[in-house]
């Protein structure tokens, strides 16, 4: 990941795009594109999302907008000085605490969804993974 | 990455959310963790946004919406099956062919900006990075 | 509408913040309130999603969101000088156009998800309605 | 509105595409059209962003996505029984009590953005205008 990253900066610096890539610029572009990522699947029925791989042109998309996802996070990453890797550690740790498996693995049938998890701490930025 | 990619397949096993882990609901919280970023930069002035990390509320947000990105690409890339890390590979070596240096970098007064770039291509799944 | 999009101005004006109020900086605001509004939806099951009115605090959220991509969307809409109703009108007759009934309605059976048919016109600029 | 409104009933059922319009692929859909708007502005400098309309293609572009996000929106309204008008009359009176005149209209200078009021109120779903 670290030779990509670098990859990216060398690309973006060859071509002079540096000064488009603020952080505000790339947070938007790297929304853009989970968008694009999404657009894939809006219309889907579960059914032709879990088959959604055996489709050579979606297949191709989906591929394409992950490498797009992740460019503009690892681009946004440089522009901020932040390890991506680092935070999602730190992140499992923290949600390791607060998503006790005991209280949550009761059973698939009386289970929540996780949305109400997050909901009963009603701090959006505190997702669970 | 391999490793933090099998503790959030571990960390959804264990509290038995998988069945919610579909592609689809997948790339939807990718969406909206990727908003939730950009929430942070919204209102920020260009100044604000370059010392975002420099506020420690601030930059812990910045982490934490990096994580839960991350988090999501790597799991949906699990429910689908792709390596995010060929995946881009190889899309910076499309990009590489699609937007040759010597083209762009004639000088930083005279070159577009890279959505012009794109719009020349009229192919917005094939942006550049 | 004309007169909640008038408030909206007054609002603003009177806590001077028409100064971020910028066509960019509302594009990210209306994308980041959209991404809200899908936050709901995202771990439901169709069950789930078809009764989330029938949940008072969900109801709520939901109403909350509208209002707030709705109030964003007038707000760009003023600073960017377009009428969005008559945006609308223009675009379904595009699209009534595009997509015949003849073409499309031949039978639930056989017919292609709205996304297909866009597919066809590989042109994301014109999704069907 | 109420007119546009019911268009787009009659579009989708001509159409047969009513099954494809859940609440949750509706929400989906209005994000990623809100997306595509912002993409438009994603690279563009303030000045280019606030001449936007000036140059024709991208103030068709511009148009063509305020009537997706609008078209989805009423769409989703539809299916979830809310009244988007009602909505953002509520919301608007609420915003008001939140965030009166006196408080923050006390001089540009040393005003904050508003971002900063609704981190004062840490409750994302409940923005300011």
């Amino acid at each position: 990941m670290a030779a990509l990253r670098q990859r990216l900066v060398d690309f973006a610096a060859a071509r002079r795009w540096e000064p488009f890539h603020t952080p505000k610029n790339l947070a938007a572009a790297l929304s853009v594109e989970a968008g694009e990522l999404l657009e894939i699947f809006q219309w889907l029925t579960p059914e032709q999302a879990a088959a959604v791989m055996s489709e050579p042109e979606r297949a191709h998309r989906v591929r394409d907008e992950v490498a797009d996802v992740l460019a503009y996070l690892l681009q946004f990453c440089t522009a901020v000085g932040v390890d991506p890797l680092e935070a999602l550690a730190a992140k499992i740790e923290r949600n390791e605490l607060r998503f006790p498996v005991s209280a949550d693995a009761v059973g698939a049938g009386e289970r929540e969804a996780p949305e109400d998890a997050a909901d009963v701490n009603s701090d959006v930025s505190d997702q669970p993974l």
